[in-house]
């Protein structure tokens, strides 16, 4: 059955039904959001342990005090565990401070004052300087493009990664420098990147020699089944197509320990590490080493965090699973609406009735439930088709989820049925 | 009596007494750093509280979960303990990670790139920009301007500040976008800027309407002796001349708690906070709050950073003044040099005999004692006379300082006589 099967006294008579239910909601006064992929309370109690490390031992492995300045690379002993999860060799990871996203910021802000290796001058100076944009994908991604007036080009996301055919014809402009990338349990849509799409990428000829990925690997170890999906290795595939300075790798603890007070991890070639390190030791002195020796003694080893992933999934896992079962028991008889079901990462992409996701995240609003605004997931804000929906559902408690997941599927119908009634 | 006074037997016979004393130096192979103004071991040793804190609550103030993302403008308490010390209300100052010179980069960065409250244009396609540099200053600030292009115009700095009249003549060309200042304690002269001279450059009619003081207050309390020498009020100064948005001033925690994992400060107008937070809130969702909240409960008040400082003035005065002795007991009765007695901050200015200053570093290297190069307290790193040198007494042990400064003395009188001599 779909809404092309009912007749309209059948939508209105739906649509009235969703209504009464609306109604019923609103009066309860919620206040519930599902903006951010935020780690709930559960899961920041899990590393509890690290707000009283280090303790009296301030020293790193090789005997540096964490507490002084310097060691602009970060902690040896961190890097190490996490090298294998980024799939690049611990003297080529850097470790920094407690946002990936800032470190992304100033990769960007560095090419366009001085040029990447490989460029022939400041991106800053050229004309136009564009970005490959798959979407739906993370909107702080478009939005620190938008900042610098980087132009966004946008392929399609597909369920194995960026549609390879409309980049490869993307960047033919060479006026495009770089790409976005999520490779695993992408934002939003969970998608995972297969190895076949990575060495097509990690090979396509482009117009600009100092193209780059940025390959923000934000969820490399988030799994939400027993599958432990393993992210393409972007450095070897670029090494062997000959682009060894191709891929910069992004990844951080936010969503292993602390959301805002964990570490971020930068890994590339020699290359483009050495010039990272030259610009950002202008910025600072170094990264807060105490913290890092927090996380090193914390985390332990490369087991160590993916055994506290485990512990995140027991918690995620069936969140998920709410979220997906109300959005099937409500929606999928009237196949108005498609939405994934992620292996890994923070969230469920929803599409609805094209046209209708704006009217979608108002509904919910005027009941009470924050949803990211519709459009967030695309460059510009734009959902050409006005149909994407993010949903983060880790942070509420199950019960809230679950009714707010309840809101949002009432708001959809009611919308559909809105539209199939105008 | 002065060299000048000295027959060149009397100059020889100097040089191969020194010349002896220095081998036999020399022959302890020392290795020791006068380079950088670190905190020593036993300063660190007294915040080493933050090293177990928060403990079990993770809450601030307003009930906020430090661990979890948000709160870009930085803890509430923390900036309610530092407001005072920067003189400006609470509500225009932010916190943020652990490097004030990381504030100052993204200061000037999002200024090249958007302009300021009060630009006609992002700095950045202006033909040329430029800043006004006090010398000697830090070299830190000089490398940042390099880095972006930015042309220093050097000013003379004296005993209460920047020289005015120079400065007034440099802000005549409307590429002069801001000028640098370490008003308290200054780096490395230890000058203290008097009232008389922040209102002036408060008050000053500059070609540029966006013109900028970053007012880097980066030992705001950081006294060696009773006399509490307090800042001039350079916010309220600038208010009072009509510039509101003239001055951005920086502090930090990096030599009050652990150097590099303390707290940053930015204070300014209501305009240029929004401006600048506007632009932060790109580049990240926050700063580190547990640490935030980790120094909020160890200083507790404003009055606890004072207490703290008192026990960090009872390491080093002695150490200045070990310096300040022996160079004392060394060269006074030659008349070939000048240093400064600060009554606060983290260094002595050494002034050479001119043209000798890059020999001197030379020589104490070559017996093992690391000196920041001469004319580093430049920009571009050209000192015209070549006679200063920074000495930073913090870092070694007291037996280590008096030896190294022992060193010091010894290059500089040989470098004289040899330039004598020649």
């Amino acid at each position: 059955m779909s809404f092309d099967d009912l007749s309209r006294d059948q939508i209105q008579a739906l649509f009235d039904e969703q209504t009464a239910a609306y109604r019923a909601l609103q009066e309860r006064g919620l206040k519930l959001d599902l903006t951010r992929g935020k780690p709930s309370p559960e899961q920041l109690d899990l590393s509890n342990e690290l707000l009283s490390l280090p303790g009296a031992d301030f020293k790193d492995a090789s005997g540096t005090d964490t507490r002084n300045y310097g060691g602009l690379t970060g902690l040896l002993e961190l890097r190490e565990i996490f090298a294998p999860i980024m799939r690049v060799p611990t003297s080529q990871v850097v470790a920094g401070d407690n946002a990936s996203l800032a470190m992304m910021h100033d990769n960007l802000v560095f090419a366009l004052f001085h040029g990447v290796p490989d460029s022939e001058q400041p991106w800053g100076v050229e004309e136009s300087v564009k970005f490959v944009c798959p979407a739906p994908g993370y909107d702080r991604h478009f939005a620190l493009l938008e900042e610098y007036g980087i132009e966004m080009v946008t392929v399609p996301m597909n369920a194995d990664g960026p549609d390879v055919d409309a980049v490869r014809e993307a960047v033919k402009d060479p006026a495009v420098k770089g790409m976005w990338l999520v490779p695993t349990y992408s934002n939003p849509t969970g998608a995972v990147i297969s190895e076949a799409v990575a060495a097509e990428l990690a090979a396509l000829e482009t117009a600009a020699p100092d193209f780059r990925i940025f390959w923000d690997n934000a969820y490399a170890v988030h799994h939400l089944t027993d599958q432990q999906t393993k992210t393409p290795d972007i450095l070897g595939l670029c090494v062997a197509s000959g682009h060894p300075n191709r891929p910069v790798i992004f990844a951080s603890t936010s969503k292993i320990t602390f959301a805002g007070a964990g570490v971020s991890f930068l890994g590339s070639s020699p290359d483009n590490i050495a010039w990272y390190l030259s610009h950002l030791g202008k910025r600072t002195i170094g990264p807060d080493k105490v913290n890092q020796l927090r996380h090193a003694r914390y985390l332990g080893s490369t087991e160590g965090v993916h055994a506290l992933m485990e512990r995140h999934r027991a918690i995620l896992a069936p969140k998920f699973e709410t979220v997906v079962t109300i959005l099937r028991d409500r929606l999928a008889e009237y196949g108005i609406a498609d939405w994934t079901e992620p292996a890994g990462g923070y969230f469920v992409s929803l599409d609805v009735l094209d046209g209708t996701a704006s009217r979608v995240v108002e509904l919910t609003r005027e009941a009470g439930v924050a949803m990211t605004p519709a459009g967030a997931a695309f460059p510009y804000g734009e959902d050409p088709r006005d149909r994407n929906i993010r949903i983060a559902p880790s942070f509420p408690s199950p019960d809230d989820l679950a009714t707010a997941i309840d809101v949002l599927a009432t708001s959809v119908l009611i919308a559909a049925a809105e539209q199939y009634l105008a």
